[in-house]
């Protein structure tokens, strides 16, 4: 007999972005992220194709509500090859968010360790990515650890 | 009349990396910043080809000491393709390294400008790079400032 949490957790699979996920709410997701306008149709479909170039070097994951047929959760991850480290590859994690109405369901990590078990597929020797000093326990808790201090400059 | 100063300004240009660098130190330059181990010349030159198809898109850039044809400086940059910031693309700079050798000539403020400029050049609405606690200055002085915290997960 299957318990309300496996029911939960085949409810909430990791996939992989489809182009169709535009009207199912995946920019208004990015929304609880930062400064995110709505994208034309036209803007999307070109970045989707952009993207889906690089193939497995840079992927965007989603959890569908499949019951309300919304995207709740997402992040990505690209491949970033170097010299070091015996030319050496790394993976980059970026812009993981949860909808505010799921959240305390673990997508969050199940987002970040669906990113990370493809970085490590993919011959990284590690994944770094950046958070706000909030976030820290979380991604602790997802096996990071503190390293370094993230610098920006702004263009716009 | 030249003075001393722009003799030496003359003398250590910022560039492309070449193929040819690996025989002018740039390997061992790397192995000032963090492991990295020798590269056989067919590996250095398999990874050089694989960056060159990013074109712009992912550059390394070089500062040669012409007297003793060795690389003194380097550092990169790569273009992330978003969804937010209206499809915004963001450079990452990484693995910057000045030769301890010749250090307090700028050199390093001149590849991060180099690094910078090229990202705004190519759109970017912010530029971003990972640092330890003591480069901080070094990197308000190139304009940056601080925002957020690396985590990293390793593998190997």
């Amino acid at each position: 007999m299957q318990t309300t949490n496996s029911v939960e957790e085949d409810m909430f699979q990791v996939r992989k972005l489809e182009i169709t996920d535009k009207n199912k709410g995946f920019i208004v997701l990015l929304q609880q992220l930062t400064v995110c306008d709505s994208v034309s149709d036209e803007a999307f479909d070109e970045q989707f194709h952009e993207l889906a170039k690089r193939g497995d070097e840079h992927i965007i994951c989603v959890i569908e509500d499949y019951n309300l047929g919304k995207i709740v959760a997402t992040g990505s991850v690209f491949i970033e090859k170097k010299f070091i480290r015996n030319c050496g590859i790394v993976g980059h994690i970026e812009d993981v968010v949860v909808d505010s109405v799921v959240r305390g369901k673990q997508l969050g990590k199940r987002i970040v360790d669906f990113l990370s078990d493809h970085a490590r597929a993919m011959g990284c020797y590690k994944v770094i990515l950046d958070c706000s000093v909030e976030n820290i326990p979380f991604y602790e808790k997802c096996g990071f650890k503190k390293k370094e201090i993230q610098m920006v400059k702004y263009y716009v």
